[in-house]
């Protein structure tokens, strides 16, 4: 789990990395498709998506000459649910902090 | 947008900068809590502290010789929002798949 989240938010913390994976998430793009809005040369995209495969992000599969990329959904939605628990546990704690403030006020009228 | 996004999901692609992220969602913290759990010496563990405030995740102030960490909500909300939205136009995607693949399914009966 840990080192599922470390890899995997350090493969989003690159701007290319995360337009692969929104052009991704709307259905599979070949390669060139994936590479042609980047200003980038091919072999420097190439490794990034190595790092997307690597975080379990995306996979490939060659049919021909065409190399087809596929988005991995699960790795985003354990991902996002690291992150809406935190979130969670803060704005509990908000919740809390305010219910003890209307208690003060109360209190002291 | 995207700078913010880079350094915050760079920022928690680390297993202890996570932890201290947990840790903090409960509540404000002196450095010296936030560091005890963590087997690492106190300016390896600052260096953390700082990447984390660097992209804007936490923010600490100091009040005689006990400084205090919070945590900043908005950049974890923003993050949770990029990944919740490739999640759902993923989603519609399979939706209108489904669909599709239903209709092709009626209408060769």
């Amino acid at each position: 789990m840990t080192n599922n989240l470390d890899t995997f938010f350090g493969a989003i913390s690159d701007p290319t990395r995360r337009a692969v994976i929104e052009r991704l998430a709307e259905g599979p793009a070949p390669v060139s498709e994936l590479h042609a809005p980047h200003d980038i040369a091919l072999p420097t995209f190439m490794k990034h998506l190595k790092v997307l495969e690597a975080a379990g992000l995306v996979r490939s599969e060659k049919k021909g000459r065409v190399r087809t990329v596929h988005i991995e959904a699960a790795p985003l939605a354990e991902a996002e649910h690291w992150l809406n628990r935190q979130r969670r546990i803060w704005e509990g704690r908000l919740d809390r902090l305010q219910l003890l403030a209307e208690q003060l006020e109360r209190e002291t009228k």
